[in-house]
């Protein structure tokens, strides 16, 4: 990784170095394994390890969210043109401020603003190499020691990973499916308590998000600042491609997939409830996933959703994320952001794989 | 970050909320602040607030290495295509698996075997987003309680900054000036103990890199395995490119950085030698920099590097990098990969400003 000052060692030198390295002990640290288990790509490897390599028929990955593959959901042009523009000015092929570059964090606020009662400024922006990294330095930035975090169930798993690399204590509390999948506020106030750090909530106008003091906010602000100091930077030519994939990106573009979606969505829905073992309590009204129960008393020789997702993996060549990778055992979530085609046939290949384990 | 499962507030249940949120604590997490605070950046920050913004002349950036920006170090043309084509492709818009997608690492892979006696696998390689990214990565794989790390003084400061925030327990051994910054091995005789478990060469042919037992090699090998799958991954598009950037560079583009790296070292070497209160113990043979020691006591009112570097920023707006961000207080680290023409200007300015503050 570094080659800066590199000395060569003579022979001898290697010799000793031999003699003193046989008293070491490379170890690993457990706390890392102890997350990779928790995380989303964890568990689909699980699954994924379950298909039949050699089965006649394309795997349908339902499992997870990647809609950019697929021709329905392409990057628009717009944005692979102003990549290429940033990439061939050589403007932006050195580092880049920790925060972000100050056109990018500029258009970034502008275009958050739009639906906000204030004005957010660039340095309100913290530009990051996607979520991934966003919930990684927030997590860090709040693990102070004895803290815990409220996260909700289901969530995205990626959160439960760092907390439990980063030893902050995860306290869960229930979307409510009945109620739309609503936070359940009782349970909050009594996981709630003076260590607390934060709440996780995934739509920014969500109960808690509104709530939180001017000071605190700055605080977070402050260490999320010094952390930025010591993590990867997105790569500066992206930054630099920003202004223009916001400003030029049409609104075409969105409804387009917003249409997909909705189809997608309501297609996923309607199939699933000619499924007997599995129920979706409330239609998917954003996102690209709907979590259905699993009821493992119509089926004859299904032990959990893991096992269901393995078995489904193995004989139908399709993919569904276990909901246990997201702390909801014997639920499933589902992606309906693939090819429309892939879709059909992929839901249509779950329901024979419940019919033929279904009890008679 | 996530806008998944998001469901609206009621007006109630905002206020609710409002009441619980009174008796929590939001605080940060100290270890961050620590790391940032050994950052190159944190450093940096500090001796550029010193900059005169007012000041007529442009600042010459002799304290952080970041070549590309300048013409002569220009990222190749093919790179760049490489880039655009990987983009306009539409074939690399996707998630990558977590240690990077097979035609990259095969390259890399090959590339790498080239000066080896054996021959890497694909296996071998995982993808980062950079050295700071691969860094974060060994650094938390390898942190278990109780262990602690080797590391050269000096050496580049992410390590120091992600073992201060891991709580990975640091030892410093000492490269020596006078014998071209060869490792002190006495000094890692003494220091290794059961609980290392590892040292940083930055060489690759440095003394202990060959000595490792295949055994603890595969143990820390699975755990990187681990926190690939929770960090975040390198752009696919660029993973995408990288076949054709190693298949298509010639041999001249290197040819020709390399040449003007090695007139930039002697030139900076030459000129310091005319500067009586500081002094190069070892012309720069690779890298970019050189490290150089200062001379207090022939100056009249320097207290440290960090003051040397404060008031050469303020008055001359140079920057150089002061050796505390090494851990080598009362030296500095001259970058000469810029524009040659920068280079002379700044060492004339850096000539100036040591003349001015020699003691008579």
């Amino acid at each position: 990784m570094e080659k800066e000052n590199g000395a060569k060692p003579s022979p001898e030198v290697v010799e000793k170095e031999e003699e003193t390295t046989e008293r070491w002990r490379f170890g690993e640290n457990k706390a890392v394994e102890a997350a990779g288990g928790r995380s989303i790509r964890g568990t689909l490897n699980k699954v994924l390890s379950s298909v039949d390599e050699n089965g006649p028929r394309p795997v349908i990955p339902l499992g997870h969210g990647d809609p950019s593959m697929f021709p329905s959901f392409r990057t628009p042009p717009i944005a692979e043109e102003a990549i290429v523009e940033a990439v061939r000015s050589a403007q932006f092929n050195n580092y880049a401020p920790t925060n972000g570059v100050l056109p990018a964090r500029r258009v970034v606020a502008e275009y958050l603003s739009k639906d906000l009662p204030y004005k957010l400024s660039p340095d309100d922006v913290f530009l990051t190499a996607g979520c991934t990294q966003a919930i990684d330095i927030v997590v860090s930035a709040l693990a102070r020691p004895d803290a815990n975090i409220l996260l909700p169930r289901p969530g995205f798993p990626m959160y439960e990973a760092r907390c439990t690399y980063t030893n902050l204590e995860m306290r869960h509390f229930d979307l409510i499916p009945e109620q739309g999948w609503e936070v359940d506020l009782d349970q909050v106030e009594k996981l709630a308590d003076e260590n607390t750090v934060a709440i996780v909530i995934i739509n920014p106008n969500n109960p808690c998000g509104s709530v939180l003091k001017y000071q605190h906010m700055e605080e977070v602000v402050d260490s999320i600042r010094s952390i930025l100091d010591i993590t990867t930077d997105p790569a500066t030519f992206i930054q630099g491609a920003v202004p223009q994939i916001i400003e030029k990106t049409k609104d075409d573009f969105f409804n387009n997939i917003i249409h997909v979606l909705r189809d997608a969505a309501e297609l996923c829905y309607n199939k699933i409830k000619d499924i007997k073992c599995i129920t979706c309590p409330h239609k998917p009204e954003g996102s690209m996933f709907v979590m259905v129960k699993l009821n493992l008393s119509y089926l004859v020789d299904i032990s959990d959703d893991v096992d269901f997702c393995s078995k489904l993996a193995k004989e139908e060549s399709v993919i569904i994320m276990p909901g246990s990778a997201l702390e909801m055992k014997n639920w499933l979530r589902i992606t309906f952001a693939v090819e429309p085609t892939s879709l059909v046939v992929g839901l249509e290949r779950l329901k024979s794989f419940c019919e033929r384990h279904e009890k008679n």
